[in-house]
C-alpha cells in the first residue's frame, strides 16, 4: 500500500461535516479500494468552538485556510468555505500554486474564477476537481469529463436547483400559490431565508457555466448567461401547463448554435410522459446530447450533506487513485473563447397566455400581430380561470378579460418579442402577455 | 505528445464499424484531448471480404484474433467477436496474458467468466474495461466503479433490455397484443430472429451479474439469478397496471439481504409519475442505491452502433489516459464469493390478477387463503374485460369468471406462492393465477 494521502479540509459546515461522517463510516474500505489510506490531516473552518454534529478534536486545527493549503501535511486542500472571492479563492490559489490537489463544492467559485484555476492546476501539476459544485451527488463532472469525452456535445441541460424544482411540483401538486409554497419551503429548510439566488435562478446559472465549459470546450463566462427565475410563475400558468400536456421546470440549457453557444436559464415546458417530466420535488438531472452518444440523463439528489459529501469523496477517490485530468477535460490553454449566441436568434417553440379583453376584433387582432412576424399557432386553448364557478363565467362579449393561450410553431425569440409586443400595444390585452419557451426532449 | 496508443480491434459487426465511424469523425480531437493519438493498428473478423459500412482496406489485416491479440502492435486488444467461450474468451485470455489491456463489450464473457479474467488483468497488470457490455451508450461502468466507491451499495436495478422495452412500451401505448408487437419489432430490427434471449430476460441477466458484481464485490455468478421473461404479459396486465398507478417493465435488480444476494430479472411493477416509468422504447436505465448518495439513475440508449461505440472510446480513452482501475472495482482477489439470497426470502408487494368463478362463497375462499399467509391486501380491483360492452357485462352469480386484481401489502414470496397454489387447488379460478412483483421506488 502507498503513503496515506493527506486532506486539509477548510470549511466545516453542512458539507463538510458530511464528509467527516463519510470518512467516519466507510473510511477503511475506501482507502482499501483506493488502495492508499485516506486521511485528514488538518481541519479549518471560521470558529473552532462552534457547536458541530461531528466531532473534531482528534484533528489538528489549522486557523487560516491558506496556511492549511499551503501545508506540508496537506496533499489534497478540500475547500468547504464558499463564496467566489475572499478566503476560498485566496486559499484554492495557494494550494494550486504549492503543487496540491484541490477539490471544491464550491460553484461560485469555478464559475467566476474557473478558467483561471484551471490554468494554475495545469501549471503547477495538481487536480482540481469539482464534482460537488454541480448538481450534489449526481456525477455529471466525471460524466462529461471522462465518459462522453469521445462526443461532440451539441446541448447540456439539467433542472440543477433543488428549491426551485420543490416549488414547482408543490405549488402544481397541491394547487397551491409561490408565496405559499416558497415559505413552507423555508420552514423545511428548502429554501434559504433570503432565497433570490436560487428562485432568481442565478443559483442554475452557476452549474450551467460549469457545464457549458466542460462540454463545449470554452471558457467559463458566467456574465453572459440569459437569467430569468420562477417568480413570476403562477398556478395558472403550471395548470394551463398540464393541460396541454406539459410540465414547467426551471431549466439551465447551453446549446451549440451557428452562431455560437446559447446559455440560458429559464422556466422551460417540457413534455409530460419524460422522464425529466417526472423529476420532483429537490431532485436534480443533468442531460447532455452527443452526436454518438445520443442523450444521456442523470438523475439524482442536487444538494444535501451526504450526497454533495459522496460526490467530494469521489474527486478524493479519483486523486488517490492517481486519476488526473485537466478541470474542465482540456488544457485551460486549449478553451475557447465563450462566444455568446444572442437570446434574440434563439429558435424554438413557445408558450402565450393572454388575458384578452372579449370584445368583437381582439382575437383577430391578435392574430394579425402573429401572423406579422411570421409565427404559427400549433394549437390554441381558451381557458375558463380556475376562480370562475358553473353559472359564474363571464358572459361572451361582455367585455371581460379572458385567458387565451397559444403554442406556437418554432420561431424566434426576436419575432416572439416583436408580436408580443405588438399585441400589448393595441390594448386588447389588460395585463402584460406572459411566454414561456418550450424545450424539446 | 506521448506514443500512440495502438488497437487492435477484434470483430467487425455492428459495434466494430460505428467505433471505426467514430475513430474516424472525432479522432484527432479525442487524440488531443488524450494527450496522444489513438491509433487502429490491426484488424481482424470472420470474413475479410464480406461487404462493410466502413472502408477497411487501409488497416492491417490479422486473421486470428489470438494473434492480434499478442501481436507487437496491439497496446489495447478490443474484443467485439460476442460470447462467452471460443474465439472472444481465447483472445482476451490471450492479450490479459500478454499484458495488454483489453476494452470489451461482451456481456457474456464478463458475466461467465469475469473473476477468472479479471484476476488475469490484475496478474499481468493490463486494464480489462467494459463499459458497453452493460446499457450501451450509458456509463453505468464507470458511475458504479469510480464515482460511488465511498458508498456502501444496497441496490442496483435497471431496465437492461431495449427489445423488452420497446415491446412492452407499444403493446400498453397502442393496445397490442405480445405477437403482433414482436412482430413489428423484429421487423423493425429491434428484436433478433430468435428472440429468446432478450424476452426470456437472459440478456437482462447477464448484465444485472456484470452490475451485481461491480456494486457489491462479489464474484459474478450469472447461474444463481432468478429469471422470468416478458413472454406471458398479456395487455389485461398492462393495462390494469395503468388503472392502478403503475408501469410493468423488465427490471434486473440485486438486492444486499441479511441472508445474501438476491438477484431477479422478472416484469416488474413500478409506480407512474416516476422517471423509471418514463424510460420508453428502446431506452435503458440503471440506477443505484448507495448509504451516503441516495438513489442516482441514469438513462439513455442501451444499444446501437454509436452509442456503444461512444462507451468502447470512453474505455480506450481512460487507457490512453493511464487510468487503469481493477475490473469490479476491486482486485480480484478482493472479491468475495457470491452468497445467494433465496428467491422464496424475497419481501415486498405483489400484484395478484385472478379469474374467478362468480359464485358464492369464491372470493371468501381467496380471501381466506390470502389471510392463512397473513397476506393482508392494499386494494382490491373488480376489472371489467375490455370485451365486455355496455349491456354484454357478465351477470352477477352466473358463474362466469371475472377477473380479480389485488395489490398486497409488503409480503413474502413463499407466502404469496403457498396462497396462490391453495387458491388454485380449490377450483374457484379457471386460470393459474397471474403474479408480479412491485418495486419501491
Amino acid at each position: 500500500m502507498n503513503n496515506p494521502l493527506k486532506l486539509g479540509i477548510a470549511g466545516l459546515g453542512t458539507v463538510g461535516a458530511g464528509v467527516l461522517e463519510l470518512m467516519a463510516c466507510n473510511g477503511s474500505s475506501m482507502s482499501s479500494r483506493a488502495g492508499r489510506k485516506i486521511e485528514v490531516s488538518g481541519v479549518c473552518a471560521l470558529d473552532k468552538r462552534k457547536n458541530r454534529s461531528v466531532d473534531i478534536s482528534n484533528f489538528r486545527w489549522v486557523d487560516d485556510p491558506v496556511s492549511l493549503a499551503q501545508s506540508n501535511e496537506t496533499d489534497v486542500f478540500v475547500e468547504l468555505i464558499g463564496g467566489e472571492e475572499g478566503a476560498a479563492r485566496a486559499s484554492v490559489a495557494a494550494a494550486l500554486k504549492a503543487g496540491k490537489h484541490v477539490v471544491t463544492a464550491n460553484k461560485a467559485l469555478l464559475a467566476h474564477h474557473g478558467t483561471e484555476l484551471a490554468a494554475l492546476a495545469d501549471k503547477h501539476g495538481g487536480a482540481l476537481n469539482f464534482e460537488a459544485a454541480v448538481a450534489g451527488g449526481i456525477p455529471a463532472i466525471k460524466t462529461i469529463r471522462e465518459s462522453l469525452l469521445s462526443n461532440n456535445i451539441s446541448r447540456v441541460y439539467g433542472i440543477l436547483n433543488g428549491t426551485c424544482n420543490y416549488i414547482l411540483t408543490r405549488m402544481l401538486k397541491e394547487g397551491r400559490t409561490f408565496d405559499e409554497v416558497l415559505q413552507e419551503a423555508q420552514d423545511a429548510g428548502y429554501a434559504e431565508a433570503d432565497p433570490s439566488f436560487d428562485i432568481g435562478g442565478h443559483d442554475t446559472a452557476h452549474k450551467l457555466a460549469i457545464l457549458t465549459s466542460l462540454a463545449f470546450g470554452v471558457e467559463t463566462s458566467i456574465d453572459t448567461i440569459y437569467v430569468e427565475g420562477i417568480q413570476s410563475i403562477s398556478l395558472a400558468d403550471l395548470e394551463a401547463a398540464d393541460k396541454l400536456g406539459y410540465r414547467i421546470k426551471l431549466l439551465g440549457v447551453a446549446l451549440q448554435t451557428d452562431s455560437g453557444i446559447e446559455q440560458r436559464v429559464h422556466p422551460t415546458m417540457v413534455p409530460k410522459n419524460t422522464a425529466i417530466a417526472e423529476v420532483d420535488g429537490v431532485t436534480n438531472c443533468v442531460s447532455f446530447d452527443g452526436d454518438f452518444v445520443g442523450n444521456i440523463m442523470l438523475i439524482g439528489p442536487g444538494a444535501g450533506a451526504r450526497p454533495t459529501a459522496s460526490s467530494v469523496l469521489s474527486d478524493i477517490l479519483d486523486i488517490a487513485k492517481g486519476t488526473i485530468i485537466p478541470a474542465f477535460g482540456r488544457r485551460a490553454e486549449d478553451l475557447k473563447p465563450y462566444e455568446r449566441a444572442r437570446m434574440r436568434a434563439h429558435e424554438g417553440g413557445y408558450y402565450i397566455r393572454l388575458s384578452v379583453f372579449d370584445r368583437p376584433g381582439a382575437f383577430a387582432a391578435i392574430a394579425a400581430s402573429m401572423a406579422e412576424q411570421d409565427i404559427s399557432l400549433k394549437s390554441i386553448v381558451q381557458h375558463r380561470p380556475r376562480s370562475a364557478l358553473p353559472g359564474q363565467e363571464a358572459r361572451n362579449g361582455d367585455g371581460a378579460p379572458q385567458p387565451i393561450i397559444m403554442i406556437t410553431h418554432d420561431t424566434t425569440e426576436a419575432a416572439i418579442r416583436a408580436a408580443l409586443q405588438n399585441i400589448e400595444k393595441e390594448g386588447n390585452v389588460n395585463e402584460k402577455p406572459r411566454m414561456m419557451r418550450i424545450e424539446k426532449m
